[in-house]
This record gives C-alpha cells, sequence and structure tokens, in this order.
C-alpha cells in the first residue's frame, strides 16, 4: 500500500462551543479519502482539509443506495490522552456491511492506520470536556457514474470528524419508546444486520410518528410475526426481568452493536445473568404486570446507555422503574464511559491508545 | 413559483454512437436542479450544464440515504415528434414515494414542466433510430450537512437523461429467473412499493448470486412466508395460466409499475381476462407440470416487456414457452412501443406529446 498523504489546511476553522455541541454538527479540519477501482484496489489513500466533495450527478450511490457506514469516538482521557473504544470491532463490522451490500472490503490495519493519523491531524477537535467526544464516522459510497443496477466498480471511502456533546445534557434520563407495530425495519434476508444507509431511511416515517405522540424512540418488532423485540432507534436494547438480563438474540436483521457487544462482556465479568434469546414484547408486558420488569435501557455508541423509562405498545402503556435510573443500567453507564474517558481500570482491554 | 432559469453549455459534448449506446452511460447536455428548505420550499430551479454536483461529506444522502427517484423515457416519433409515456404516473408515484422516505413531495405540474423543458433543451440528444429513447432520470436527494438521524430540511431534485439503446439489441429475446429463496427484498411495513434506492442496493448480492448461477434476474417472493411472488429484478411479473393473465396484486411491498397498470388495462381493453391477486410460487411450478403455465413476462420501462423463458426454484427448473416468444407478450410489446414510437393509434390515451 502506498503511503498515506498528508495535505494540511492553511485556513483552521474556529472551535464551537463545547456547551453547544450537538450531534454531528460541526465537523473537524481534515477528513480521510481513498479511492477504489476494480483495477486497482483501494489506493490514493489522503488526509486533505474538509470541505464538499464532487460526485457525477449519476454517481450510483445516489440512485442505488450502495453504501455502508461506521460510528465512533475518540475519546480525551484524563492525563491528555487519546483513547477510541474496540476500534477493531467497528472495522470488522464495516467489513461485514461491505459483504452484504457488495462492497470492496477494507484492510483492517489500512483503516485502523488511517483512523488515528486522522484523529492526532485534529486532535485539537476531541473537546475537553469529559462527557464530550469527538464522533468518528467512516463511509463509503459508490462513486461509479452508471445507472444501471448492479455492484459498482468505482467507490469513494471518507472518515470525517465531529465534536459532539453528551448525549444527555443534563445528566443520564430515560427515554420514552414507542413499539412500533405497522411500519417494520429489517426482515431475515433483508440488510438490518449490516450499517448502512438503507435501514436509517426506511426508518424515518416511523420516528416522526412516534415523536407526535410523544415518544423520543421507536422500539422495533421483527419483520414477519411483528411480535419479537428487535432494537430500538439506533441503539440495541435490554431487559431485566426478575434479575436476569435478556436482550434479543442477533438473528440477522438486528445490528450487531459493539456496545451491545460490551455490555453482555461486562456483565458476565461481573457475574450478572444475562441471556441473549428471542423476546416477546408481550412477555415484556406480562413481566411488567407481575412487577419483574426491572429495568429496560437501549445500548449505542450515542449514548453508551440510555435507560428506558415508559413504554407504548397499542393502547398499552407502561412505566419503568418509575423515572429512576436502574441500579444495572447505572452501573453499565459508570463503568463504560470510565473505561472510555481512562477514569477507570480496563478489565477487558477495550481502551485502544492512540499516539 | 419563481420561473425556470435556463443556462445553456457553451461545450456541447459530441454524441455517442447510436450503436453503443448501452443503459445509462452517456449523459445528455443538460441537467435540471432545484434547491429545497424548510422555510423556502423548492425552488431556485434551473437548467444548467450537466456536471458534477458539490455535496458535503456530511449531506444526510449519503449516511441515511433519504433518496427518492423515477425512469421514464422520451421517444422520437415517426415524424420527428417528440413523446412521452404517461408521465404524469411517474410523477404521481415519486410524490408517493417522497411520502414513504419523509422528503418534500413537489408540484406535479412544476415537474413535468421541468422534464418538458429540458427534454426540449436537450432534444438532440433523443436517438433517431426508433428502437432507442431517451431515458429521464428525476431524483430527490437529502443534502442536509448533518449526522443525526431524522428527516432532512434541505434536498435537491435533479432530472438527467441519458440516451440509451434498446434493451434487446437483437430483437427480443425470453430471459432466465432465480426465485430468491434467501435474500429478502421488501416486506411489508417497509418501502418496497417506493422508488427509493434503498430498493436496490439490498438486491445487488442476489442479483450477483443469480448471475454466478447463469440466471440473469431475480425474481423476489414475499419477506414473511417466501411463497409469494412479488416482482422481478426491475420489473412486475405476468404470467399466463390457462388463458388467463395473471399478476400479483399491490400489497404495499411490489412497486407499482407504470407498464405493469398499462399491460393490465391493455388486456382489459383487448378483453383478455386479468387478475391481479396472490400467486405463490408453487401455483406456477404446479401449472407448469400440468402444461398449463403458457407465458411468462416482466414489464418495465427499460425493456417495456421482457419474455421470462426459464425460471429456477430450489431444485426445480422450468422452460416456459420453450424457447420462443409468448403470443401475449409479442402483442403487448408491438402495441405499447407501438404507441410509444407514435407508430400507432393510441386508444387509451397514453402519448405526451412536448412542445
Ligand atoms: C440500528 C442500530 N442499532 C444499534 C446500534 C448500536 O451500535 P453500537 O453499540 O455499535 O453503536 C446502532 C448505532 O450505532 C444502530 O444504528
Ligand atoms: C423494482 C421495480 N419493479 C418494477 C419496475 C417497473 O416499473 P415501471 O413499469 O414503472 O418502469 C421497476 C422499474 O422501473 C422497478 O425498479
Amino acid at each position: 500500500m502506498e503511503p498515506l498523504q498528508v495535505i494540511r489546511t492553511s485556513q483552521p476553522k474556529s472551535k464551537p462551543n463545547e456547551g453547544e455541541l450537538g450531534f454531528g454538527k460541526y465537523f473537524s479540519d481534515h477528513m480521510f479519502v481513498a479511492d477504489y477501482t476494480s483495477e486497482r484496489g483501494w489506493q490514493n489513500a489522503r488526509i486533505i482539509p474538509y470541505g464538499p466533495i464532487s460526485l457525477e450527478p449519476s454517481a450510483m450511490v445516489l440512485h442505488y443506495g450502495q453504501e455502508v457506514f461506521e460510528g465512533m469516538k475518540a475519546y480525551r482521557g484524563m492525563n491528555g490522552e487519546i483513547n477510541l473504544f474496540r476500534p477493531e470491532k467497528n472495522i470488522q463490522r464495516m467489513n461485514m456491511s461491505c459483504d452484504r451490500l457488495g462492497i470492496p472490503q477494507v484492510d483492517p490495519e489500512w483503516m485502523l492506520e488511517a483512523i488515528c493519523k486522522l484523529v492526532e491531524i485534529d486532535s485539537d477537535w476531541i473537546p475537553q470536556r469529559v462527557e464530550n467526544s469527538l464522533y468518528i464516522r467512516p463511509f463509503i459510497i459508490a462513486t461509479e457514474p452508471c445507472l444501471g443496477v448492479r455492484a459498482a466498480k468505482e467507490y469513494q471511502l471518507l472518515i470525517i470528524t465531529s465534536p459532539v456533546g453528551a448525549y444527555y445534557s443534563s445528566g443520564m434520563a430515560p427515554v420514552s419508546i414507542y413499539v412500533e407495530d405497522h411500519y417494520v425495519r429489517a426482515v431475515r434476508g433483508g440488510t438490518g444486520a449490516a450499517k448502512t444507509s438503507i435501514n436509517y431511511a426506511s426508518s424515518i416515517k416511523a420516528q416522526e410518528e412516534a415523536k407526535r405522540q410523544g415518544y423520543s424512540q421507536v422500539l422495533w418488532l421483527d419483520g414477519i410475526e411483528q411480535r419479537y423485540i428487535e432494537e430500538v432507534g439506533s441503539m440495541n436494547v435490554f431487559f431485566k426481568v426478575d434479575g436476569e438480563v435478556i436482550t434479543p438474540e442477533l438473528n440477522g436483521s438486528i445490528l450487531p452493536g459493539v456496545t451491545r457487544d460490551s455490555v453482555i462482556a461486562m456483565l458476565k465479568h461481573w457475574g450478572i445473568p444475562v441471556t441473549e434469546r428471542k423476546v416477546t414484547v408481550e412477555e415484556l408486558f406480562e413481566a411488567h404486570r407481575q412487577g419483574k420488569l426491572e429495568e429496560a435501557f437501549g445500548t449505542g455508541t450515542a449514548a453508551v446507555i440510555s435507560p428506558i423509562g415508559a413504554m407504548k405498545w397499542g393502547e398499552q402503556s407502561i412505566q419503568i422503574t418509575e423515572g429512576h435510573i436502574g441500579e444495572v443500567s447505572g452501573r453499565l453507564y459508570d463503568s463504560i464511559t470510565g473505561i472510555q474517558q481512562g477514569k477507570i481500570d480496563d478489565p477487558l482491554h477495550w481502551r485502544y491508545l492512540i499516539g
């Protein structure tokens, strides 16, 4: 592989106010770009000033949606060091997504190097406040200019970064979710397990309907029977029922979340029983009736742990943990964010130090 | 609405050889562009020289796939006139797709005017050979630069055109299709009935597998039971069984094809029995065993009518019409292309004359 070319910006932007970062609104000074052609493979890797890209109007991504992406974060540690969190898992998942979408995979080491180098160059964009971070968004788009429906022969890999605020600006707070029984996100044999734009476009309508009804997120059911719980918006989902933590098994239509995997491993490390299996929505509402639904929470890179305080399914609405944060949810949040921020020990070796 | 601004190219491109057009490889000299913002609606409509577009790397279409598109053709008539075929149907379908994807709809008259004006300006790009045509591709992309998952507040509508060759360069020929029983294209509650990039990205893997096995197209089954026939690649599908023409009913996961609608209307006009209903793949293979599967064909803008000569489902392969073109398929092809090309009468008023 040729060496990575770096062209630094001559006009660094001014940094946004750390109290008003939000999510994915500001972008750092540089971006990584590499090109793929079927003859030459991935090539021309470069870090260049962040700015607009030029696409042919017939670029295949704009017509047939061949795209994959990832989402991960760089954290400023207690002593100024920079940490990633299990970056190899995101790269591995990106390659799985590529496989499903007919997109050429990348060399994992090359990709990790690209991420590290980009974060290093823009390290002054990693927020100082411990609860903030630099969100890293790698994505691959089909750039070949052609309207035939088939796998493209030309692609571009880009990595952009965005300083982001704490998901919960005023401390972790339970969210309310709406169990979606009309729209379907994914089905076995579809693309649900891949991280690709196409799974999100289809969810927007349901998300808007949930918002209209006062719920902040949609909980998706399986596409076949519309009974089995899949995931929440952009999070995987866990329930604590009668002392046991349960989460839907990876069935091919759920995104295999890095946070999900970390939560399962951490619970096992702690000796708390955790099971991956099919979970029906009836089962949860029944457990609630019996007073056994002790906690519910979503897991994802953005919020890490997101306690679920209320759920609506058809005509039934339930409250969980009465607006408080469950014990396991709180402990997981503190531990995982503690590891990410370099505040505590890292028993499972998840931190990846840059530089 | 402000008037349409026109900036003509000062460097017209040379035209490709009409014998080697293929599909969607060459593009005419101009394109139509309009912008949308949630404050101002659709605005800034313009026809400008065809060329690359500039997108922010964080443009939402590249991350969450909010996109819809259409496909239609302009035909050069026998006396040099220019015909569209039922353009109002495509515009209506585009608005339906917009609704499903959370994209703002367009004013149908404004859109039709844009298409006509663009085709007029590039009328020398409409091929002379009667079997060729100018393919018209309107599409809308979410351009707002933001990584939050929600409906965008900024969009661009583009219309590009491409001179295309006859789908069957050496006359209409039967295709062989592969009944897909692993991958799933769409499910009720999903986006199958919308014309959006996201339905195509998910099909590429199946399409490649079918090609590897020597089949030219995939026939999709329903996502739930994987028994009911939905559609073929980028065509709807019809079968003639024991004298009756049948086609899968519009169930919310099938694209409502303009050609499909035209075929049904034409068959009715001719007094040939035609039924829209659920059709299982078992039923077709059983009809074939009994010698009653008389014809099978796909319908779509690209090929108009595409006779199906062979079908494979699991371990079973069948031949239909022994490599010949069925009587109804041939008659439909001649009639619909005849109307498009202005060669014959237009009993159902489908031709739309430009200029
Ligand atoms: C659909 C979906 N499920 C789950 C997740 C959680 O995955 P991770 O923990 O890797 O962030 C995400 C997002 O990141 C997602 O988009
Ligand atoms: C998935 C799909 N089904 C059916 C069709 C046929 O529709 P129409 O007859 O409007 O071209 C198309 C394409 O055009 C398509 O992409």
